[in-house]
């Protein structure tokens, strides 16, 4: 699909998107198109819900079809903070409380006094754990321990840095120690299940023939000729972004392509789904899809998406904004409007809701790309929105 | 002036300004010519001060003569923050009282401990007023009504963001609660008279004629087909960009075209003059100008131009550095020492005083301009604190 | 040495460095020829400890060989605060006193409460003396005078902004204070002579033939037609980055190029060395050289290179990221892991020690280059850190 196979000509066929698109969304599905026809290779999915109606739901370019799921590398924190979301609401979770008070072997070395939310707005100062974490040990007990007796690499609460694994042992711990469940079996009981949302925290083997591998630009592997890794250049391990995204063990961009990461469903990084699994768990937080209300009422959605930070973030070194665990809009993700959260993927797909439009908003590229503001899915957003301004 | 009306040749002449330039300025009109030279559409005006004699006041380029008036945009803010500063210096307003105690409403919704300080240097989080307001509604009470009911969209205090067209309504209600006047009345009746200052906040019906409207680039409105709007891409007036341009109603771009904002002057953006009337303002403010003393102590100044913030500002997302009210030099609009202080409009005008040189400076182009750092005016304004370092 | 003497051909003859490289720092090795290969002006120095012993020392292009020394400017602060560093390690100096308790006169105008830890790391508001200070007046008390008796830019420990020149002054009036001698012969006694270190803060009339002067892209001087002057556009002398400059009195770049600045050795810019000078220093401070310990303890390593300030500079406008006196790797200045500490000159110079994997580095080119994170510096030090990585 999207791929000329006749001769070459002059005028060639454009590539053209599959799905469904409301009418007054038709210049949203245009510009789809249009990044489809400047690109032969990309392909990705996008899908909108308006006031709990689905209104666009597309896919295109070669390998990733309607049926199909991918890797949505850190979207899969937003899925995650929904369910902390739950939590808070449900009076087991206070954000104001300190992370000690739930789990007393955090308060080590200083971060006694750390509390929910600075842990989980990325201001607790423990981005990564000092020699990296196997793979297969992210969403157990064991990475908690761990996490849990380091001393943090900035005072806490004096700064924020984006801790893009870490955030998920966090999570998940949180969960063990205030509901003894794991978070990967709330969001399945409680979120994937009822709402019938197509996104997971732990794929189940009988998926997998829908899973399409995550694409990225690759050289090959210094340490083994055979193999290739990503070709991102050198990451020092010992950098503060090294620390954070567990470079002494693997990189980032590979995870969803590990069987033992899609069984495992980390939350920070582990997500497994399609762009209608994203905008649908949003659409069903916040507006509710088809009959089903919003699971999350809206002092809820108050508490969990005021802004913490904003500026210029410890680890990335880029100007960043977080809600508690949520990624709020500013000018360099402009994702939204003042009223949205949600959080990108490090391959460019996005998951949001926006209260101001009344929308959720899934976007998954097959293959790796830029995000933030000038990024696909964020124009893609702009498009969106203006579109509901429009007919509003 | 300026435009070619010979047939095509291959050395056109120089388009030159018109106007005087001392001596010691002559590199400074050599670069506002060679403006000229690269663009032929390109028109603007340029006026300084020196020690309190005018050593500058050129114009050239289509549609901007010496005796014509533009939009200033929010040069309009140094204006009306001049006359903030007589306030504070009558004793009539205490920069370190709160907003509450001279406007009660104001303390709604946790403002009540926002400072007169903190609100004129755009901390107070109230950026823009949902929905918007109607253009003829700006400088009345009204908009004031609406402005104190608002609650803040950050924690007050905890940081800024640029308040486009609420920081008009701020100092002006702040005026009626302290002398009350309109701010309008008081510019009129205390600088813009005794002090032959070509520049209004309201302009008067028989100065019309002087008026040239601002030009900008357009494209097509897509809701009324024969009509254009300014071509800024898709604003979300929800983001906070938007609700601090006030986007739900009209780009601000436009605003100076607009009959009812140049009569009702509203301070953050309806300020209607040349660039000799910036200029003559600050030289009046600082060092007078011919026979007339400073209006401002420089206790005065001290109090007024101490810089408040400085960083990542919360709406547009870019660096910069405010003092009450003025903007103060940084980096990334570095228009002067770091005794200046001054007020940059949209469409890149300029007016400020730098008390390192003894210097007014007005500056404003008829079509609208990048500004900051690289933009022409703080060029222009390098090139004079230059000329004025080499003749000290 | 690298500059084609013979015809012009297809496949001119690489330009290749000088010196040592261990067989697995051969890809930095590589990296550096690389970047005399495509530029026959480009001359440098490189050198690396690695746990002590020299892993490599290479030098290449026109004018600078194995032997030479040259100006490194803002690297005299490393070697300066390496004697901070034992002043503290001594106990004659603590960080959380203030200023004023060791030097009563610094307390004057509102610095009364400025600690050593805050001036150190850039926080005190006086980056610089207004009017200028003369060149030979730099390293005595009575330019500590003249710093003691200002009023800070800024309110001390609100914000931090680059001291280019004062924070030398600051360093020796310290040193003067708690061990009546000057920082210059501390560093010859304490370091230079005992660790055989090829640096100088001070250069001895008898190393002068060593010397090989800086260059730097000039332009006529305005002032003085037959003399030139460094090309860097007109920097305002009352701006905070010309103030921090001393621009008033000279252009940083031509520093070295004095003799009565390489004579005097200020702390901040005067230091004149080779490559091989700074690394040993860096190594000798933390893994010891060859036989001899280190001279620094973990715990005073830890205390002077804990970060103190990060984020927007305030006379810079850049990002950087500040230990007590040190600078720390960010994103914008990557030289290390998290576990450096170093310093950059303005010239692309540059010294560090980093813990993380046991180096000390440096680097010293003849003419003067960009610097941070897309320097040659800071590739090489990327290439030095990846190759250790390997090499584990």
């Amino acid at each position: 699909m999207g791929l000329s196979t006749g001769p070459c000509t002059d005028t060639p066929a454009p590539a053209l998107s599959v799905g469904t698109a409301a009418p007054e969304f038709e210049t949203v599905r245009n510009l789809f198109d249009s990044f489809l026809a400047q690109d032969r290779q990309y392909s990705a999915q996008l899908a909108v819900y308006r006031n709990g109606s689905k209104v666009l739901d597309l896919s295109g370019g070669p390998g990733l079809g309607p049926g199909d799921i991918t890797g949505t590398y850190s979207c899969s924190k937003g899925a995650a903070g929904l369910v902390i979301a739950l939590l808070v609401q449900d009076g087991l979770l206070d954000l104001d409380a300190t992370m000690a008070s739930y789990w007393p072997e955090f308060g080590a070395h200083g971060k006694d006094r750390v509390t929910v939310r600075e842990a989980l707005a990325h201001q607790a100062g423990v981005p990564g754990i000092a020699g990296g974490l196997a793979l297969e040990e992210f969403p157990t007990p064991e990475a908690a321990r761990r996490l849990a007796a380091l001393t943090p690499l900035w005072r806490p609460g004096s700064a924020f840095g984006y801790h893009a694994l870490t955030m998920g042992i966090l999570m998940e711990e949180l969960c063990r120690r205030v509901a003894g469940r794991s978070l990967q079996e709330l969001f399945d009981e409680r979120l994937r299940q009822p709402y019938a949302v197509d996104f997971f925290l732990g794929l189940p083997e009988d998926e997998e023939p829908r899973f399409r591998g995550v694409l990225f630009t690759t050289v090959p592997d210094s340490a083994f000729p055979d193999s290739e890794v990503p070709d991102n250049g050198w990451l020092d391990p010992l950098s503060l972004a090294g620390v954070s995204g567990n470079a002494p063990v693997s990189s980032i961009l590979e995870l969803p392509n590990h069987r033992v990461i899609r069984a495992g469903g980390m939350s920070s990084a582990g997500g497994i789904g399609s762009a209608d699994g994203l905008a649908r768990l949003y659409a069903a937080a916040t507006t509710g899809v088809e009959k089903l209300p919003a699971f999350l009422t809206p002092a809820t959605i108050d508490a969990m998406t005021e802004e913490q930070v904003w500026g210029l973030d410890r680890c990335s070194g880029q100007d960043d904004a977080f809600a508690v665990v949520f990624m709020k809009p500013h000018p360099g993700r402009d994702f939204g409007s003042h009223l949205a959260f949600g959080h990108e993927g490090v391959n460019g797909a996005l998951g949001f809701a926006d209260r101001g439009y009344g929308i959720g908003f899934g976007y998954v590229p097959r293959r790796s790309e830029e995000g933030r503001t000038n990024g696909r899915a964020q124009r893609l957003s702009a498009a969106v929105r203006q579109a509901c301004a429009e007919s509003a």
